[in-house]
């Protein structure tokens, strides 16, 4: 991770430090993890969020138990460690990265049977580094690719943070800018606000900027104008899960942008490391979209704004459907059009 | 008004009082207007807002400098009253209402002429008052003929606030929602929070809860959501301004639920009176479309989360081409489709 990035989650010798994107910008503050049980928590209460990186924070989480284990016992960590790993696991339930580096985490375990409980420990670790490192890896070569894409002067619009606040650093969608500056593009970025979490006013507008890359703050309802305008000559996006046939879940409010681009012939593109790739479903509809709390909704910290007792719905996710995504940015190459044979020949390649 | 309806404005016989709508619902508070230039800045402040709304509220601007005039001077009034209807019509550019209701008071100004200041007044209160009553007339009228599209048990969602505190009572969308509940029909409503000034979340949400409606709020992004997955029935908005072809301004956010609810194949209406039709303008590209200060994107009241020196693009309202409205609801009647021909005999009759 470059001097200049933020990092969005630390190990620092006995504990995972992570950046709290709950008071982003406001305040840059760490929260240390000790246990599996705090990152959890953390991944729940979205101290840590984007898909990318709540895997990584779940694989610490499993080594930060390990650890704990070894200290206290000499066996029977095993089983303990696969309760762990459920427990991680069911924290945020639409993005499936997590599920896939606790399957990692869940192989290297049962591959140390009969280790003793220290040694079991230290190669967890290890590979909650490996995780890590690859996703920054990915994401690098991801940006390299992706950054083709993108034509010089192109104003380019995302949502949320597909940033390296959503991974272990680079990030997917901004990551692809990022390589596109870097490359010498001028690029200008369009972010979507993102309610009711705010992840594109608070974070990707941070990070950018911090960056010096010329990003503008639009509200989510603006998108439309803009794009109807001409003003918006592709749209950028992260995925939290794509299924067998290419459709993909991600932020609330992605799949309007993909309707918009489309009636605008402008390209969209989705950028996710292969790990985004679940196999196990057939297509959309069967991705489980997480519901959150409505206290999201009728306010933001401290300050509410809508009446009492209202009630709310706050799906946090949303589908895009295969047909209306322009390519499919991944670490092993780009595909287009997006669909089983593809998304079957990249994860074989 | 019924008496269960709050009162957007009101004259109390000296002064124009007018909810604040930028405090709503966490104070319910009146802001008085002694002067035409107070009625500008509440109207340039969002104080009262509504393209209705504002039309009334600047029409009682006009009489208040009328009235004020005629306590000092016995002549050279129509002047002076002729620049205050230019103040108050630059005071926003988009809605048409306002110019609409500016003209009439020219017109009674215009035929008053030669009469003393005190009567020139008393008929431009008089006006001002027609134009109110006028509104909720239209409404109670759009409401019953809107009222028949929507199915008993339907699921509607709406965007911003066109409800009573955006007309002189009722409302628009609302309106027909209203008039479909007093008909004894079961409507859910599902209302857009409508970033960046929340007239979904403050607003609708609270004047609906009020009159006992079944209302849920959701973030605007959830909007195209809850459209795939069969979850809304119809959606139904107001209008800043209808062009001759029956191009719509609208609330920022309007288009995009316009293109979604095509794609979905549910009816997107739109509830207006004739005088939001600006027939001098083609097409919607000819419609002045209001940016307003970044500071409403980057926070909301006193609250701020994006960082700063962030730079914003706040437009506060989009077109919806006439192709996408499936009835406009008007008090002459229900035109579908929506077409230059069909929008001139509306007015026509």
């Amino acid at each position: 991770m470059s001097a200049s990035q933020v990092a969005t989650l630390r190990w620092d010798g006995e504990r995972l430090q992570l950046i709290d994107q709950r008071v982003l910008p406001m305040q840059t503050r760490y929260v240390a993890c000790s246990s599996a049980g705090e990152v959890a928590a953390a991944i729940r209460d979205m101290v840590v969020r984007g898909a990318p990186a709540i895997g990584c924070a779940a694989a610490y989480g499993v080594a930060l138990d390990a650890r704990r284990l070894a200290d206290t016992q000499t066996r029977g960590c095993t089983e303990a460690l696969n309760e762990t790993i459920e427990q991680l696991a069911a924290s945020r339930p639409t993005a499936v990265n997590l599920a896939g580096a606790l399957a990692r985490m869940r192989m290297v375990l049962a591959a140390s049977s009969g280790s003793d409980p220290a040694q079991v420990a230290r190669r967890l670790l290890d590979e909650a580094h490996a995780i890590a490192d690859e996703d920054v890896a990915s994401n690098r070569r991801m940006g390299e690719l992706g950054a083709a894409l993108i034509p010089d002067g192109a104003r380019v619009l995302t949502h949320c943070n597909a940033g390296a606040l959503a991974t272990a650093g680079h990030g997917t969608a901004l990551g692809v800018i990022r390589s596109a500056v870097n490359a010498g593009k001028r690029v200008r970025v369009f972010a979507d606000e993102t309610r009711p979490f705010l992840q594109g006013a608070r974070l990707t507008a941070w990070e950018l900027q911090r960056d010096g890359i010329d990003v503008t703050l639009i509200a989510d309802v603006a998108a439309g104008h803009l794009i109807a305008r001409g003003e918006i000559d592709a749209v950028i996006v992260g995925a939290d899960r794509i299924v067998a046939n290419g459709d993909t879940a991600n932020k609330i409010g992605t799949y309007p942008l993909a309707v918009l681009a489309h009636r605008h012939a402008i390209p969209f593109y989705v950028a996710a490391p292969v790990s985004t790739v679940d196999l196990t479903l057939p297509s959309g509809r069967h991705i489980p979209i997480e519901e959150r709390d409505g206290e999201e909704v009728t306010g933001f910290g401290a300050t509410r704004w809508a009446p009492a007792g209202i009630a709310v719905r706050n799906p946090v996710f949303d589908v895009t459907p295969a047909e209306l995504i322009s390519a499919l940015i991944t670490e092993h190459g780009v595909l287009a059009p997006v669909n089983e044979r593809g998304i079957r020949r990249l994860l074989g390649g």
